[in-house]
């Protein structure tokens, strides 16, 4: 059985030795490099831009605007076409490329930066979403026009003559009259901080125009979105535009869809972006719950704001996203949803991992701790009595729940120890958050080749970003193969020799691709059955493959003399070919889920009262794999996502002080270090093989960003009886927070 | 129609611009460049190497001979594994790689060079055939280890302890009997020289080892093979082992098999290897016949022998299909053959476009005119009266003869005038030959991917060398699939992506390649024709796909909306496979051919009696295709073919003394140039529809290789009366037999 095993991840040694190789590392003949010259205010109009002192400077071969750029198109984005490649007449936010100086080597491009002189005329600028949401506010993009990359556009729901460029509404039962009826009614607001992914690799990409088209190299999630986005902005056809993306050095939703691409393909050269490329949304949650005393959930409101910044890149989706999953894992009669897009002179924000499910679980996490106290109950079993159970519906028309997230809360309060009693300024708390996984309506085919010497090439659009699909992906058709994992090479994607997939987002490759795999896998298997039953003479269902092997009762012949046999000495392949499309199209929502992506968590924490620092015992993280494909690497998924989660539950965030982030490089942004690290990190995998994915697989590596920040806060509520309602839960937040409860307590 | 009309060929911008890449043009990152240290004498026992004061040389890095290189297996080959990949103890040829030196530029890897020191004792050479099959010659590979690219290792038949590595022999019939009975004897012996392939674009490899394996980029015609070949060499699954083949700058057979890239790949940098790679055979022919006074053809023995040099590369092959096709296309009841290919200490000799049969036909069609003269018959009529029909048989248990012949010499007569009389010092003479085209027993894969936009990726592994593979295959694809030309994309052969294929080689592209891809094109044309029916709400066979539209009464839809409609905005795409394997292997001659590949050819010459020089008039070159899928490239394929056969026929070959070549460059060795075409050079292409490849194609590209040297030799006897045996024709040797021929008459 290779399905399971903590087989050795197929890239470690490369990895390890420092052999792998990434965008960076890419080497074209004749490439020259590019620097961008970024506004320096939030929000202005450009006046003229005077390159001439630039374009004299020693190496420079061009300097470039927004008017320079051999496009068809200078917008581009996965939501709106509402991003031009460079500022166009406005810029819109602190940082934005304005223009592009092309030369011989890095160095020279940079210095040239210095002599460019860019006149503006400074505008008001839109802050904070509360901002843009104010009457009177600039509206930043006064007409927008949508892309393609939804696949249902009236999905799109921006506001005209607003800054709101999506939202999300979804109401059912009288919520009016549940509040009425209800024994208790509860309303916050919760505060999400913006983050940046701060992946190890930067973004950069290596374009090349010639003859046959374009050719791209990026560390991209989305190989082949990003190839229909570069067709569109130089109107070219899907067969001339080639995306190649070799392994990427951690992405976490910063490299979904389209980024630097077109403006590194414009200028047919090399472009490194810092971390102002994307961000996580700022999200601001109100919350109002209505309950019953037994502790019965009635109703809940949820009014989502997030700051998308300058441009809608794949905002639009996040919101609705957000909107969708902010009531929580719970059977809740009367719902009412808002959640709202917000155009503002910030960076652009976009895909983060966990795609807003960490922000509005922050909120309704917190939010079920406050309403248990209220009652009296105890956390576990509140959420216990309101859980979803297997079979139940989320919202009609979506996929029924397809996990015992009762089971899986009880195992959560097992590995935490909920029970035991805990001495002065200790506690325990929990969270649980589910998401609809798998992406929906996404496509993935994969090739299986299997060589005359029984060596396998697996063909495949999945990006290796650091999460293990390369090893997954292998397991799962060496063991529907039945050959060894050391047989199989995984290739990386090229848009134009690998088959189409729809990109590596949304926990979606394992179940996903895994499903184009195993029916590549199965269909190659079958092909060999069929030849290895003329060797034997009898027919394929009597024959096994294992191990390489095919066994027809004693006597066996290897894989590769199957085909070697059946082609002859100079050679030939057996190819098999799977795809997977999902079913169709349905429900209010986006269509029915592929499977419920469930996780949870627990934390003891130690609260310092004298300096407000907390200090995290324990953190349990709960993952539903369903099967894991590799039991190691998706522990090391769970345990890494809610290692990075730990940041914002403490103190990561971006910090702007009027439109300028104060905080732009790892000096002064905190990502969490193994110093971080909770004293004790445990994860638990709950395997029930009821996933939809090979071997009863699901999608895992968000589910643990869910639950750290209010599992963390309640916690510390439960310690010093202090609610912590903002992120990150900094010492001087929590040193605060403790010194007015204690003076309400005085006064 | 897209089949069948001159389409403009898909690589010819980029050709004509520069914008084509080859293998040179290629950078890696911390590439590395080396440079051969080649034996100066032809046979030695090697003594020692020093290498120090190189490898203290500016920017070398290593500086390696045979037992420094990190192989499984030091030797390589096609047919025997009888080459090293640096000479082991034994120097076999002047110019025999012996020390590579690997630097950091090509410049100091050159410089180094010259500081090695290698000691060796000469050994007594042996230079030429007869030499080597000379009763006491030294043995050069006393034990042959057999190689696994000949499907039935029965078919290599080296004489032990002799310097004969191949021996094919054939006869049928009552030979002896039939000489006895005959009413004319001729026996004569023919030699043709040893040719350089000359192709534009010299040998290079680049080649890189790192944790996934070994990449190797080579313009190589046998990507497969060569994978096979390194995975040996290097004890290494397939599926590790990546060849990639850009553009080639010309091949002629030069470039079949594994060349120098075993050498790249062990010393994972950068070669260039000169004109002294591969060569072609330097080939005496003994022709005996016997005829009855009528002009029937009743006996031929054979006896081939080709010098193949120091290492077999695919030699033995060459000397069968030489052997083979020596008797020529004609019913012959009683035949004889032997072919032997022999050790020699000259450069291996391997492939070259024509592969054996220029050679043989030099001999065969010289003597057909001599019989012919002998007997008064006209040329043209006695060779009518023995060729094979239509369904004829050339050897039992191959494919019956499958063109019109007698009509295609008709028009080659025509096409010369024939009949016409000429002026004193004018003549006419023709040739006819044919080839047992396709290759035997090759498979072929081929991919069609229709993306969503119904552009369409081509992934075939047939290498573009010039011939125009690319743009034939492209138009069957789009006149299969139903699409315009412009919609397609044709992929470089990747090993690791691009599907399986035997190679490029043989003629056999536009059929074994052909096939595959229609196969996957109707494939895919099936897929879209469901999908298509499923919108229209019919059946599949009710629709129509003409130029990217599919077609139901009515109503229409383009390909691209029927993919994008099936899987969505999102993207995703149709793939098609298809896979040609011939029929069961037969025969004793190596299986039944796929096609015979007929060319003819006449010519009118003019020779001056003082300085002996030919100068041809009129040259016509006939070609049997089938079916033109481009007759543009056809012609030129077949002028190609044509003009580089006219420089063996009057001046080109490779001169050796002592087994040293004189000639190695091209001031010394000449080629043919636009300055040595015949006046007028006409093609005529004869189109039956009765090839086996796509639309009734066969292939085409070696034929007009066969027929300019007999038939000017041919057309030079009937001006002049003398009979030139030795080939180059040149003018010295043309003035010296008519001078010897003036001195007989005289005398």
């Amino acid at each position: 059985m290779i399905i399971g095993t903590a087989a050795e991840r197929l890239d470690a040694r490369e990895k390890v030795t420092g052999a792998a190789r990434y965008v960076s590392d890419l080497v074209v003949p004749e490439m020259l490099h590019a620097k961008v010259w970024r506004a320096p205010v939030p929000h202005a109009r450009l006046l003229g831009v005077d390159g001439s002192r630039a374009a004299r400077s020693p190496g420079v071969v061009a300097v470039c605007t927004a008017t320079d750029l051999p496009v068809k198109r200078l917008h581009y984005g996965p939501a709106f076409k509402d991003q031009p490649i460079l500022a166009h007449e406005i810029i819109r936010y602190a940082g934005e490329p304005v223009v592009a100086v092309v030369a011989d080597t890095e160095r020279h491009a940079a210095a040239a930066l210095a002599l460019i002189d860019v006149s503006y005329r400074e505008l008001p600028a839109v802050t904070s979403a509360a901002e843009a949401l104010a009457q009177g506010a600039p509206v930043l993009h006064p007409a927008l026009d949508r892309s393609g990359h939804f696949r249902d556009l009236s999905g799109l729901r921006p506001v005209a003559g607003t800054n709101v460029c999506q939202h999300y509404h979804y109401d059912r039962g009288d919520v009016a009259r549940a509040f009425a009826e209800a024994d208790l009614t509860v309303e916050d607001v919760y505060h999400y901080p913006a983050l940046s992914h701060h992946a190890l690799e930067a973004h950069c990409a290596v374009a090349r125009v010639d003859g046959d088209g374009l050719t791209v190299w990026t560390g991209t999630q989305h190989p082949f979105p990003v190839r229909k986005e570069l067709a569109e902005v130089f109107d070219l056809p899907l067969a001339a535009v080639q995306v190649i993306v070799p392994l990427i050095g951690g992405a976490f939703g910063g490299k979904c869809y389209t980024k630097i691409e077109p403006l590194a393909a414009a200028l047919a050269a090399r472009v490194r972006r810092s971390a102002l490329t994307i961000t996580r949304h700022a999200v601001t949650v109100r919350l109002r719950t209505a309950v019953r005393s037994d502790g019965t959930l009635l109703a809940r409101e949820c009014d989502v704001v997030l700051d998308t910044g300058a441009y809608a890149d794949i905002g639009p989706r996040v919101a609705t996203k957000a909107g969708y999953r902010a009531p929580g894992p719970y059977r809740i009669p009367c719902l009412s949803i808002d959640a709202r897009c917000v155009y503002t002179n910030n960076v652009p924000a976009g895909a983060y991992r966990g795609y807003g499910v960490p922000q509005v679980t922050w909120a309704s996490e917190s939010q079920m701790d406050q309403i248990a106290e209220r009652l009296g109950l105890d956390p576990l079993a509140f959420r216990e009595k309101n859980l979803l159970k297997r079979g139940e519906e989320y919202v009609a028309g979506d996929t029924p729940m397809d996990g015992d997230m009762a089971d899986a809360l009880a195992q959560t309060g097992a590995a935490i120890d909920w029970g035991r009693a805990r001495e002065r300024g200790r506690g325990v708390g929990l969270a649980c958050a589910m998401k609809d996984g798998g992406g929906t309506h996404t496509v993935s085919t994969a090739a299986v080749r299997v060589n005359a010497d029984g060596s396998v090439t697996l063909l495949t659009g999945s990006v290796e970003m650091g999460q293990g699909s390369r090893t997954a992906l292998a397991q799962i058709a060496a063991e529907t193969l039945g050959v060894p994992l050391s047989a199989i090479v995984v290739e990386s994607p090229d848009t134009s020799i690998t088959p189409y997939d729809h990109g590596t987002s949304a926990s979606r490759s394992t179940t996903v691709m895994g499903l184009a795999v195993e029916a590549a896998a199965r269909d190659a298997r079958g092909q060999l059955l069929e030849l290895a039953a003329k060797f034997f003479g009898t027919e394929p269902e009597k024959l096994a493959i294992h191990d390489g092997v095919v066994a027809c009762g004693e006597r066996t012949m290897t894989v590769g003399d199957v085909v070697s046999g059946h082609f002859g000495l100079v050679g030939g392949e057996v190819t098999g070919l799977g795809t997977f499309v999902p079913g169709t199209w349905s429900g209010s929502l986006g269509g029915a889920t592929l499977f419920w992506e469930v996780g949870m968590g627990a934390a003891e924490v130690q609260v310092d009262a004298d300096t407000g620092e907390i200090s995290v015992e324990k953190y349990v993280s709960v993952a539903d794999v369903g099967q894991a494909i590799n039991a190691r690497e998706c522990a090391a998924q769970d345990e890494g996502a809610a290692m990075q989660a730990i940041g914002p539950a403490l103190f990561e965030s971006r910090v702007s002080e009027a439109g300028h982030l104060v905080n732009p490089g790892l000096i002064d942004y905190r990502v969490p270090t193994f110093a971080d690290l909770p004293r004790e990190l445990e994860t638990v995998l709950i395997e029930n093989r009821d996933g939809p994915g090979p071997f009863g697989s699901k999608g895992v590596g968000e589910g643990g960003t869910f639950c750290p920040a209010p599992a963390i806060a309640n916690a510390v509520a439960r310690a010093t009886g202090v609610r912590i309602k903002d992120l990150p839960m900094t010492p001087e937040r929590v040193w605060r927070a403790l010194r007015d409860a204690r003076g309400t307590r005085r006064g």
